[in-house]
């Protein structure tokens, strides 16, 4: 039995919409098209368009013609709704997510000059020692299966003895292995906090460029920095307690670098245990120090369980190994590690066998010594330059780790056409907005990814697009 | 300045609660026992103990004594609420819940007989290839940072020939590399469904041991199966199209290891894409067969996008790559690979090297085969001793591919007491209740992990067991 002729139109009509090459919104093919297209009369193409518009797929608008509404999977669930993205307020969220998705996509073209990429650069991965060590790990492979929930018990070890050369002195079991830092937080946002809860973090933060907590139905609530890191009397707790966490990136702050001082550490500790907010310690640049080793870790001194505390080997090592940490009371590590299992069965045994094998040997602070040397000559050419072609019409102050310059740019220009403008000359930058940096005239240059020359090159032709444009 | 005594006591208390030594809902020493501890007065004590009570951590109990009722984070969001494990009806879900964690804590115990895993023995670890491999990427490695969104490009490209031969026609962009089949599913329930959805899918079901769809808020709905695979005409669809998914496991279903003929699956595409009924296809034991190759993919009859499909080198190569993938229209694969880089910037790197290695030489189809040959040898012993020791009081199917028996137990012996007993002896075997198997008889066996002789041993075992423990 031969399809009838309306049938192979709808057919051909869901074929396209489902396959995504008739987007939704977009106008579909007038009735005459269709029906010269098919050798069919308008008749039967208004059949098929009938019980195409009966299924939700098109719908006829006025002035716009026939236009493309659903397909099999939005009809399911309007699957770009509230239900994800909810909770946050409409604008700062869409602006931030455009932003930083086109950014993301820059960010793999390889032709840019990226000052944007928080992300070491290929020069300064440890390609021979790396290959060292999968060979090693190959040499030693047994079979292998599931790991355990918390993660190779041989890798915790290894991250337990690293973190007591920090100064945190915790048990393998209270360690859960991670994907890296945003898994860990993912999991903190399913697995721990309430719809509704309030999450504090400084403003600016790196915080607000993702949607993790709000995703999970959270509201943020910025705390002011002055250059001793958050300000503890901004925090205002509300009276539910148990409602609350701190979000807190104490050692390098991103996007600002500012580092904060012991003493402030001893305030915010003081009063989250008091007023029995839990703290989230997000400390992956800790070894990317340059001057001085930070100080204590917030979870040092912790005495309470109070502190969960992440790192990470992404900022330091490599991010394609996706290995990180999450540390903190048992209990909760446990919950964790079970949501953790529900959500991929644990993280790649082989990146754990080399992250371990990294760790547990001097490698890593051998590797960590030669990255801040680096990082201190990619620092002096990155402010060199900024003083030479920016001095007169930009502020910054010098990190004192990590690979980040808060840089802020004369309110005669606006940042908003500074980042488009080199984005149009081939220069990635992160603008401060992306971060909820409320001034708009902040930008974070990145000198840990493009190379020396680069780097160089990018913040001249920055001072060019401001010189060009003003006035 | 000192701290005050009761100050001490409390701090004390909290550190002990907080670190989980004191667990929630038990009883902490009585107030004689805490004063002598200290050396204080009584009065002292209750001074400390009020402002514990003030602060929600603990609670007197008539008959009781004090008992802790919360710690800093449970206080923050009773983390064990219905805000994860909601929407699936209590009984169900915690009784499968409870055993399945029993199941899986006794799992990574070497000395017990496993009867129950679904995941290939240690014997069957390509233990030199995957050296040769690893050895191979470690040699061809250049410095790596994150993957694209949707993964590993050359990954992709492998994964599209490895589909084009088993009938699936897609390109590399309609391909998302996930950490493994659960992430995947995981994935779908979070990006795609609405709360309150509906899965359709097979009962019994693997999936009713997992709680990812429940958990995101969506009900299961159980549909009969024949022999010949899920009954089509048993789904009933709900007036409001566009809330409900399908979820099925065509090729050696799990747990019962039913083969769904290729009419059923015409049956089955015709009547979803008639209805909207978008289709999760889980394929993961596809190249597990053993007597003759399973009819082509749900996903190669597809002509509307109208399939999910999802793929997984963990049941035929290792589960500790972490390596899966989903396939469907671009605009759904776009929007997840959007989704998991919001959850764990995507998947280790050096996995997806090696997984590409083995996809794109024939290392992976000459594994394939040896594994399908051991298969048909252990499925053979397994036969032999079922029908040896078992024969008069179970019966089962012999399954075409994958490695469960699904064996129904005579009525007179409660499956059970068969679990614990069995336990008891060493034997960990799947009871059908975690399946929402409802008549309660059934046990899935699995022969892919134990040894020859293990699974003889534990079948005979089984055996002696209803012998003994009958009437």
């Amino acid at each position: 039995m031969k399809k009838p002729k309306y049938q192979i139109i709808i057919d051909f009509i869901k074929e396209k919409i489902s396959k995504g090459e008739w987007a939704i919104g977009s106008q579909i093919p007038s009735q005459r098209h269709l029906a010269r297209m098919f050798g069919v009369n308008r008749s039967t193409v208004i059949i098929a368009l009938e019980e195409l518009m009966a299924d939700g797929l098109i719908e006829g608008k006025a002035g716009k013609g026939t236009v493309v509404t659903n397909n099999t999977w939005t009809l399911m669930g309007d699957h770009l709704s509230t239900n994800w993205n909810g909770n946050v307020t409409q604008g700062i969220h869409k602006a931030s997510v455009s932003t930083v998705q086109e950014i993301n996509e820059t960010e793999s073209d390889n032709r840019f000059i990226q000052l944007s990429k928080g992300e070491l650069s290929p020069e300064l991965f440890p390609l021979e020692e790396m290959q060292d060590i999968i060979q090693k790990v190959s040499k030693q492979l047994t079979p292998f299966g599931y790991e355990e929930p918390k993660g190779n018990i041989k890798l915790r070890e290894a991250i337990s003895n690293y973190l007591k050369e920090r100064g945190i002195d915790v048990s393998p079991s209270s360690i859960l292995v991670v994907s890296g830092a945003l898994q860990a937080l993912y999991l903190i946002s399913i697995g721990l906090l309430k719809d509704k809860s309030t999450v504090f973090l400084e403003e600016p933060s790196y915080l607000y460029s993702l949607s993790v907590f709000q995703s999970a139905g959270m509201d943020l609530e910025g705390l002011p920095m002055d250059n001793k890191g958050v300000k503890v009397d901004s925090i205002y707790q509300t009276k539910e307690t148990g409602r609350n966490i701190l979000y807190t990136i104490p050692s390098f702050h991103n996007p600002t670098g500012i580092l904060m001082e012991d003493r402030r550490r001893e305030e915010l500790m003081e009063y989250c245990i008091r007023e029995q907010i839990p703290v989230i310690e997000d400390d992956v640049y800790r070894d990317l120090w340059m001057d001085n080793a930070p100080p204590e870790p917030l979870k040092a001194k912790d005495r309470h369980g109070n502190v969960l505390y992440i790192g990470s080997l992404s900022k330091t090592l490599s991010p394609g190994l996706r290995i990180g940490w999450l540390v903190g009371p048992e209990p909760v590590i446990d919950r964790l590690a079970d949501l953790k299992m529900q959500l991929d069965y644990g993280s790649s045994t082989l990146s754990q066998l080399v992250a371990e094998k990294w760790l547990s040997s001097s490698l890593y602070e051998h590797h960590i010594e030669k990255v801040q040397k680096q990082l201190r000559i990619r620092r002096q050419r990155a402010l060199e330059a900024l003083e030479k072609y920016l001095g007169s019409v930009a502020t910054w102050d010098v990190p004192k780790g990590s690979f980040f310059i808060w840089v802020k740019i004369n309110p005669a220009f606006k940042v908003k056409k500074l980042f488009e403008k080199a984005l149009s000359k081939g220069i990635l930058i992160n603008p401060g907005s992306i971060y909820k940096e409320k001034a708009g005239q902040f930008v974070r240059l990145s000198y840990g990814f493009a190379s020396l020359d680069e780097i160089e090159k990018g913040i001249f032709q920055l001072s060019e697009i401001i010189k060009n444009n003003k006035g």
